[in-house]
């Protein structure tokens, strides 16, 4: 593939920081980048789902196609997977390869800017609906890129009051823009007390964990009604004690674990809602910039900017 | 509970008209009308959930609570219904009493006229949320007020290309409005084939049959794809030929009846819904009149007029 | 209900231990027993669904009905439940008082010492039957009387390996008994490692967590295969740390806190597997003894014993 | 692969007969047969999951891989299928050869005879586990072999009573054998009538529709209970007349196409309660015979002997 837009992702930036993570897990020297979209160059002699000129994305998540996972069409938790941008050499460069079942041909009509983001917007559809969204009340923990976009994805898809938690000003003021209802500071204020307050002491029916952080975690759990899902995407980096009794069992909660995108039911979700305009992403982008002034968009998204930095190994939109 | 608005539902043409069914049916007096919201005017002794001057609809459909289905959680399909307004006396009239578990106490912010038809919204709902929904393309068969509605429904719920059928010309004017993205005339032209072509060959993921019609039914399924959901809501009044190999069995389709709606997990949804005000069913309110001038309303609506009538026992609104 | 044989619960023996849980919860004076059967003494008035004479069981959780959870048919977690035998006078007594919709009429074909067991049966079969289970492996942590019926519930409904862990050599016995394939001791043998080889690496399909116990509940998880469920009915008495990256989250897995049994879902399925003789659990039940008898019961209890004692009120079985 | 066993389908006996739908079809010359057994003589150089020696069967449905089915994880009705032994060259031969993907790896503790006929087990297993069986009642419409297959995955996986019927005495004394509760003869009584009785005017649950002949479909639709499902996978050769109004709309029915066999994952729960010895098939296979006396057994399966006739074209076993 010739990449036309490569986006950040914070897993990137971990890499970047060489933190102890990245250090067990990276084997340089690799390329970064999984998030981009770009045009096919060249197709292998046996290709037959794409050719030269075809505008694409795909899934960076190889999988070995022989496990029981793999079997049971839950490629995206593979037991062999290996990642292109982490495992192989990926997308922040003029070309990328890709294995042709990976490759995930785009409708022109989604804007290149969009089409760079997929997979990031994936784990967003992947988790609002991994569960029911239509007619749901939903806190969204974490207003990090995903985290925004699972507001607009749960907006698109009918749910009814969405709350969201976010320490960071600059984060809730974006929360907003993504159409959520009810946006709270937990640094502030008691946003368990209020959540429930609002709802007449019930609780939401739907919490999409998109920070990592414990305290959110639990705070989350405590604000979902009896019955409710639980669907969590943001990575904590340590054990995280949980009141198992009274946030689990008592209530006859669901919880999920989320990762990755499915392969490929979200994708088919995602294009059709951006086909038919669903989704509003515009507040989301910063910046754009050519390939090689990579430190200073690394140095932005470091300095604690929301929203996604578009790099281009290939020439800036005009 | 006292009348404030009472709407005219098919089912009131069909007794109205003293049809084969309605003969043998209903047993008169009667007094009919089973789509209305209220205000409780007086609560039984052990009356908990709802007190005097409460803001009101119902679940007309009475289950017995002991039989089979009514012990798994499926009391709309209750082996012993009884519904007030067919089996006993309804809501066109100035008062109606009603058993205090099918009493739905209603959110002060939706719209009395919106209250007025949460019967057949809630037929809207119950159809369109009984299977995926989000980035589902879609065909309505039949845009009748139910098929209107699940147009609307359909819509805020995260489906992409919603696709309508209807011959009534004036109907498919109101299709548009409701957020039909293709309306087609089958009689003008050749349905199935425009949808196969607009969705590459493939068909709908959903198709929601409103219509009853044998014809569109037949229709409906040609244009669904393999693995789609058909949710058949429309009353055919006579047996239906249906070509089960190609497109049933051969398809792995999957065909939902419906009937009513579920008790009371759609009147949650729908309730949801309507408070987020993510549902716009303006278009479809025709006339009001006073009670005591039901004949002309139900003489429009038997000359074909689309939308619905709402009836006032207790005096217009202002 | 005039009361023929009452069983004691885990939780009846907590009250009597008079533990910090049972002071904040209980008001004496109240009657224990909350697993009964009987035969209708008197039935009120407007009570259709059952008359004197018949051979009954109860659900003793009333729900209130108008609550959240109660519109949406999760009963069994209701924001307002009362607990007969806890909350008012139950079982353990010549006579007990049921409200109509919470009696459960049997099939006298169905044995008497297994109809006064039905509570804990119907919490086991709520948690097989919270997912898929025909084909699935299994581990059952924890081996007291409903993690053994658990065991007998999995193998009827065509699970196919079943591991069970416990600790105690009596009730390692039992498991063996109830049908299981692998059974290991946690504090003798690595049973992860034990259970991850004989499943090739890639661990269970589902595990119904059934002591409560903290290393337990972190063991089962470790167990379960990456897309598994986890199911928790087991009650921690503590705050429980989890590792939620790689247990959960990078496992997309499926965790679902299981609380009472579904009203009536789960007597429905209860009732079916017993009346087709799918289930022998006769190797649960230790001894027999009139009610007034009942301190050397729970002294036999509190001693370890496993398995269940049944208590007649009304005199002993022939 | 080297082929052990093949077993002749209902299929082959259509192309044999060279009817109508094997004209329109099938291009000689082709080597039918696509259900089998046997071992890898020679893996192709990028094959990983297989070896040569392995003990194997087949999935014998191609599919393309990019089409929207295939995507969306439903390959089983892809739209481009190819299959081998009908539109490639299949297993009655001594050799076939098959795409890695779609070769499945067998535990040797499966017997040989099993291992052969995976494919109409598949599709039994398919239906039976298309929706809730644990606890339910069930009425298999037709016991060919694939009916008589579901009957025995239906006891495994936990069903309570299990009805069929069927107008041949041969048959309905296998599916006694395979564990029938009770076994009818539509063409003697009032099958529908007795069904109705028996389970207290309710109906049965699940449908499984094994024999595609309008008259049973009919009735098992009036068999199936108010709620219940009906799994759909006998082919009938023409349209069928359905009172939809009252078999599947009023009665909130769901009805299922069923084709082939999930692409694994009924390979997954099939191996599983295959190797956990849920399954007795033994009833069901009749001669054994060289591949060169096709022609005999041929004679006798179209003389309406049941059961499954092996053919060996490598050696008879010992």
């Amino acid at each position: 593939m010739r990449v036309k837009a490569a986006s950040i992702c914070g897993t990137d930036l971990h890499i970047y920081g060489w933190d102890r993570w990245s250090q067990g897990r990276i084997r340089p020297p690799v390329t970064l980048g999984h998030e981009f979209c770009g045009v096919v160059e060249r197709a292998g002699e046996k290709v037959a789902a794409v050719m030269a000129g075809d505008f694409v994305s795909a899934e960076m998540h190889i999988n070995c196609g022989h496990c029981h996972q793999c079997r049971l069409g839950e490629a995206h938790i593979c037991q062999n997977l290996r990642i292109i941008g982490i495992d192989e050499d990926g997308a922040f460069a003029e070309f990328v390869k890709i294995p042709a079942a990976n490759i995930w041909r785009l409708d022109p009509a989604i804007p290149e800017h969009y089409a760079a983001i997929l997979d990031p917007l994936g784990n967003a559809v992947h988790t609002v609906l991994a569960g029911a969204i239509a007619g749901q009340t939903v806190l969204v923990t974490g207003c990090g890129p995903i985290g925004l976009m699972a507001i607009a994805v749960a907006k698109a898809c009918g749910s009814s009051t969405v709350f969201a938690t976010e320490t960071n000003e600059h984060r809730r003021a974006m929360a907003k823009k993504m159409g959520t209802d009810v946006i709270l500071n937990p640094a502030a204020e008691n946003a368990v007390a209020r959540i429930l307050a609002e709802t007449g002491g019930t609780g939401v029916d739907v919490l999409l964990e998109m920070s990592g952080n414990p305290t959110a975690i639990q705070q989350g759990f405590k604000a979902l009604r009896a019955g409710g899902r639980a669907s969590l995407l943001g990575i904590p980096t340590e054990s995280v004690p949980l009141d198992l009794v009274n946030d689990v069992i008592f209530k006859g909660a669901t919880v999920q674990g989320i990762y990755g995108r499915r392969m490929f039911q979200t994708w088919v979700q995602m294009t059709a809602l951006l086909k038919a305009g669903r989704l509003n992403l515009d507040p989301l982008f910063g910046e754009r910039a050519a390939l090689e002034k990579f430190e200073e968009a690394f140095a932005r998204l470091q300095g604690g900017l929301a929203g996604k930095i578009l790099l281009y190994p290939n020439g800036l939109p005009r």
